[in-house]
C-alpha cells in the first residue's frame, strides 16, 4: 500500500491544508527515523528544536510540540487562565468559529468575542467586553487572544500589536496569538518572528505548521515564564502529547531551522497577490478586504462561484453575502492562479 | 535540516513508542504527497482506509482516525455514554494511571476501576462495580473498557472477551477495547483483527498504528451503528481532527492494507519470546507475568536494573517490588536481544 | 441567635432578591416540618408539587425542583443538547451574562449569542446563528434560550413566542425559557402559566421562585417528554439535589398551589409601573426601555444615580451610558415608590 | 397551601436528611425575614456569621456558605488544585460513591481512590497513590479528602488527622475534609470544632448544616489563606452562590452560633450508642463498624431487614453482605429507639 492512490497533479484553492507536505519535510522525516529515541519529548529533535525556538523568540521562550492548532489554542490559553478566565477575541476567530466549542468544552473557558470590520482586535473593540473583573457573576476576561494573520487574510501591524498587548497588559490580561499563519504575517510584514511576538509583548503563541508545508504539527511557544510550569500537564491532559514526537519537532526543524519557513510563506502570499491583483482587475468580481497575505476574499455571483467551483476546489465564505475564499499555499504555482483566473474571467462571461 | 542528528544505531527496551517508523510506512507517506487532497478526511486515502477496516472488521465497522491512543480512548468511550456514565476498567488500564485524568476532565466520565491480578478483566471483577444503574447517587456503569494486549502483556482468549461482553451487553453496559497493541494480541492467538473484536462482541475499538511502526496515528473503529453518529463531532470537539488526515490514513492503510500489522507484531513478539525464554533460564531474574505478546515484566534487584540501564533503555514497572519492563518492538533484533541477555547475565553475575 | 439582626423596615430597588420571603410562605415551611420524610423528592410535598405543576402546565409537564436559577438554566440546556450542541441566545441572557460561565464550564455547552435591541429574540435574530448543521467544525444550535420576562423588563407576546417555537422545531432545535420571573410575564399578559409556555410550543423551562417571595428554590419544568428521562441524573451531577427537597418543594406549593405566584408578581408589576409612570412625568430622566413586568429601566445622569443611590439601594445598568434598573418586588409598597420618586425629583433639582 | 400534607409523627432511621428542622433554626428563618438585604452574600447574616466561624476556627478562617454538601466537596477540592490535580480518598467517600463523579465532571480532578478497612485514611494507605509528581502522564496527587466522621460512622482521633496533615503536607498535598458530620465528631471527641480542623492542621472544610437539623445550606470554610482568593468565583460558577443568601447564613449563625450544633449533634449521637448498646446485647445481629458517631451499621438476614424496614424505614448497607445503615438525628428520641430494637428482637425472634 505505498503507491499513490490520487492524482498528485490536482490544486485549487480551497486550503493551505489541502496540499501536502513540502519535499524538505518529507526529507527531514527520512533523516529522523531510525533507531530509538525517548518518546514524549526527551528526544533529540525536540531538545534542537527548542535551541531554535529560542534563537527565534528569546531565550526565556519555550516551545510545545503538540498535534493540532486547536490543541494548541485551547491548552495555550487555559494555561493564562484560572478556571474562571474568560478570553477576548474576534467573533471572526478560528476558536469562536471553528473548534466546536473546544475552548470551552475542553478548555473550560468562555470566549467574549466581538465583532470586528477585519478581523482584527483593536483597543477599543477589546473594551467592549473588557470590563467586570472583582464580580464573579461574570466570567473574567483575563486573556486576549488574537489571529495574525487573521482568517480573513489581514494583517495586524506591529504598532497594532504593540497597542493590544499594552493596552491588555495594562488591564491585567495576558495575550495570545494564534500564529496558524504566522509565517505568511511575518512575510508579509518582512519582519522576524520573533520581533512580531515576543518583541511586541506577546505572551504566548500557538506557531503553526501545518499550513505551511508540514505535515502535522504545531507549536505551543510560551513567550514569558509563566505559563510554561503547567504546560506539560496541560497538553498531557488534553490529549496532545505525541509519543513519538520527533517526528513532529524534525518537521518544526525542517520549517523553522532554515529559511523553509519563510521562502514557503512568502511565495504562498506572492501567489495570493497574483490573484487578488487580477481579482481587481475584473469585472463582476470584487475584493472583500485587502490581500495582505495568502488569502483572498472576494464577492462575486453565487452561481458563478458554484460553475468556478466545479473546476477547481474552494469554499464559500459567506454564501449569503455572495463571499469566497481563495487560499494560497507552498505549492501553488503561477500557472495555477494564471488558470484559475482565466476560468473565473469565462465563468463570468458567461452569466 | 534534513540530516541525522540523533544515532540511528541505537536501540533498547524501553518502549514500542521509542522506535521510529517502518520503511514502507515512509514510502506510504511520501506516496500519499504531492498535490492537493480534501482536509479533514474527505480525501482519497481516508475512503481507501474505510474499505480496508470494512475487510478486516465487517461491514458495519468505521474508522475515524486520530492523532493517538488517549485520544481515541476518551474519544470512544464517550461516544458509549450519557453524561452521567461511567466505565469499569482494571485498575491497571492505561486510560486509568497513564492519561492524567484525560478520560475525567475531558471526557467527562468517571471510571470505575478494580485491581485485578494480571490486568484482565472477568465478569465477577465487572461486578465489583457493576451495579447501582437507577439510583442517581451513582455515576452510571454503562460500559466496560479493556485493553488487548494489556497493559501487563498478557491477553484475553477469545472465550474471555465473549464472556465479558456477553455478560455486560446482559448489564446494558457497552465494551470499548483498547486495541495500542491490538496487532501484538491477534499475532499471538493466531486469529483475525475483526475476529478478536466484532466476532467477540466488542462494540468499539481503539485501534493502534504507533506502537507497531507507523510515526502517528490511531483509528476508533466503531464496530456497531450508535457511536458513529455521534463520532465526528466528538471528534473535532476533543480536538482530535486532523486536517490532513491523508496522511494519518496512508499509514494506517500501509499497516493495515497489506500483512504489515502481522508481521511486525508477531516479530516483536518473537523477540519478547527470545527475550523471556533467557529470563526463564537466568538466575536471579524472575517473570512477573507470563509473555504473551511484546513485553517482558520481569523482577530483579534494582541496582541489577539500574547497572542494566546504563546500557539499555528501559523503564522500572514497580520500583518498590523491584519490577522492571521490557518493550519489543518491531525493529527489535535478535541481535538486540541477545546483546541485552549478556548484559543483563554480567550485571546480576557482577552483585 | 434566632433575633433579626438586621432592619427590617428597609427596602430599595435593587433586585427582587434583595427582599425576603412571604410570610405564606414562611407558614409554608413551617407546616413542612416535623417527622420524617423521604430525602432527595421522594417525599409527599413533591409528589403535591408534581400535581400541581400538572395543572399548570399540562399532563406531560413535569418538575425537578433545584437550588437556583443557574442551576435550572445549565441542567434544562444540558437536557436539550448532546456534547456537541450550542445554544443560541440574545447577548443580554442570564445565563449569557450573569452565570460566570457556568453554562460552558460546567454544561460543557456554547453559547452563540446575539444582539437584540430590547432583550428579545426574534426568528430573524435567531437565523444570525441558526445555521451550520452537520459541520462537525461549528458548534451544533440545537436549542435556543429565551427568558420571559426578559433581563430588560421586556416581554415576549404569545405570537411572538410561537414564532420561535415554530421557526425552532422546524430547524431542528428545541426551545428553553428561563422563567426566573416567569409569574412577572403572566400576570402582566394576564394569561395562564401553561398557556404561556406549553401552549406556546416551549420544550422547557427554567420555573422561577426566589425572586418572586420563596426563600430559595426553582423548578427545572420538562414540558416534552425526551429530557424529563435524563434529569435526575443531570440534577445530580450538577449538584443541584437537594437533600431535604420538601423544603423546596413547600415553597413552590405555596406559591403555585394557590394564586399566590399572581397576586405577588402582579404586585410587584404594579409598582414597577407606578414608579414608571411617574419617571415618565419627571424631568431629566427617562425611561430606556418599555416598562412591561417589575422592572423600570432608566437613564439619568450617573451624579444624580450616586446621589439617589445614598437614599436608596439600585444598581447601575450601564454606567457608560447613564442607565440604571430598578426592580420591584412583592413587598415594594406604594409609599416605597412615593419616597423614591420624592427623592429622584429632589436629586434631579439639586443639580 | 401552608397545611401539612405528611404525618409528622413518623420518624425511622434511614438518614440524618429524613429528618427536619429544629424549631431554633426555624425561628432563625423567620427571624432574619423581613426587608431587604444585599444579595449575594453582602448582608449582615452572612457577615455575622462571618465572626462566628472565626470564632471557632480562627481569625484565619472564612465560610462562603453553598447549597449542599456536593457542592461544598467539589467546590473546596477544586480551590486546592490545578487543572491537572487528583484527590486522594477513601473508597468509601461521598465524592466517591455518592455524587455521581460529580467531583470528575463539574470539578474537572481524577479521584484516586484507596480501600480502608473502616472508612479512615491513614498515611500509609495515602501513600499507595501519593506518588508520580512530575510525570505528566499520571494525574498529579495534589490533595487529600477525608470524612469525619466517617461514611461509615468512625472517627479519626485528632492524633490521627495530625498525622495525615503532616505526612500529606510533606507531600506537597494540601488536606480536605468533608465534615458533613463534623457535629458529630466534635461532640463525640469531646473536642472544639476548631481543634479538629484548623488545629490539626487540616486546610479546608466543608462544614455541614443539613444533617444536623438545619433546612439547607453547608460552608466551605478555607482555614488557610490560599483558597479564599479563588472561591468567590468557584463558587458562582458551580452554581453554588445563594441570591438570599442570608437565609443559609441565619440557619448556619442558630446552628454555631449557639451550642445547638454540640446538643442536637450529642443527642443523636447519644440516640445511636443507646440503639448499639441494644444491637450488642442481641443476638442475630452483629456491629460492623464500632458506634462512634451518629449511624449503627449492623449485619443481620436480609428477610429480617426486609421484615423490620415495613415498619421503620432504613437503608441496606450492602445487601450482598446482608449489612444495614441506621440513623440517628437530632429528633431521634429514646422511645423511637426502644420502639425499634423491640421490633427488631421480634422480626429476629420471628425468623
Amino acid at each position: 500500500m505505498t503507491s499513490s492512490i490520487h492524482d498528485s497533479s490536482v490544486r485549487g484553492f480551497a486550503s493551505d491544508n489541502y496540499s501536502g507536505v513540502h519535499p524538505e519535510v518529507l526529507a527531514a522525516l527520512a533523516a529522523a527515523n531510525g533507531g530509538h529515541q525517548v518518546s514524549y519529548g526527551e528526544d533529540e529533535y525536540t531538545a534542537e528544536l527548542g535551541r531554535v525556538i529560542a534563537s527565534h523568540f528569546g531565550d526565556t521562550a519555550t516551545i510545545f510540540p503538540v498535534f493540532n492548532g486547536t490543541g494548541a489554542n485551547v491548552t495555550a490559553l487555559q494555561s493564562l487562565l484560572p478556571r474562571w478566565g474568560a478570553v477576548i477575541c474576534a467573533n471572526s476567530a478560528h476558536i469562536n468559529v471553528d473548534e466546536n466549542g473546544a475552548p470551552e468544552r475542553v478548555g473550560g473557558m468562555k470566549l467574549l468575542s466581538v465583532p470586528t470590520p477585519d478581523g482584527k482586535l483593536t483597543p477599543e473593540l477589546i473594551d467592549l467586553e473588557a470590563w467586570g473583573w472583582g464580580d464573579e457573576h461574570r466570567a473574567q476576561p483575563l486573556a486576549v487572544s488574537l489571529t495574525q494573520s487573521t482568517e480573513l487574510g489581514t494583517l495586524y501591524t506591529l504598532e497594532e500589536l504593540r497597542a493590544i498587548t499594552e493596552h491588555s497588559h495594562l488591564l491585567g490580561m495576558r495575550v495570545h496569538m494564534d500564529g496558524a499563519r504566522l509565517s505568511n504575517a511575518a512575510a508579509a510584514l518582512g519582519v522576524g518572528l520573533g520581533e512580531m511576538t515576543t518583541g511586541t509583548g506577546i505572551d504566548i503563541l500557538s506557531l503553526g505548521g501545518t499550513k505551511n508545508g508540514i505535515m502535522f504539527g504545531e507549536g505551543i511557544v510560551t513567550l514569558t515564564d509563566g505559563p510554561a510550569d503547567s504546560m506539560k500537564y496541560l497538553r498531557k491532559m488534553n490529549m496532545q502529547l505525541a509519543s513519538k514526537m520527533r517526528f513532529i519537532s524534525a518537521q518544526l526543524l525542517a520549517l523553522y531551522g532554515t529559511d523553509l519557513w519563510l521562502t514557503s510563506a512568502a511565495h504562498a502570499n506572492a501567489m495570493a497577490a497574483r490573484l487578488s491583483t487580477a481579482v481587481q482587475a475584473t469585472d463582476g468580481v470584487e475584493l472583500v478586504y485587502p490581500t495582505e497575505s495568502n488569502g483572498v476574499f472576494a464577492s462575486l455571483p453565487n452561481a458563478v462561484a458554484d460553475a468556478l467551483r466545479e473546476r477547481f476546489r474552494f469554499y464559500d465564505w459567506d454564501r449569503a453575502a455572495g463571499q469566497v475564499r481563495w487560499m494560497c499555499s507552498f505549492d501553488t504555482t503561477e500557472a495555477d492562479v494564471d488558470s484559475f483566473v482565466a476560468a473565473l474571467i469565462e465563468e463570468l462571461a458567461a452569466r
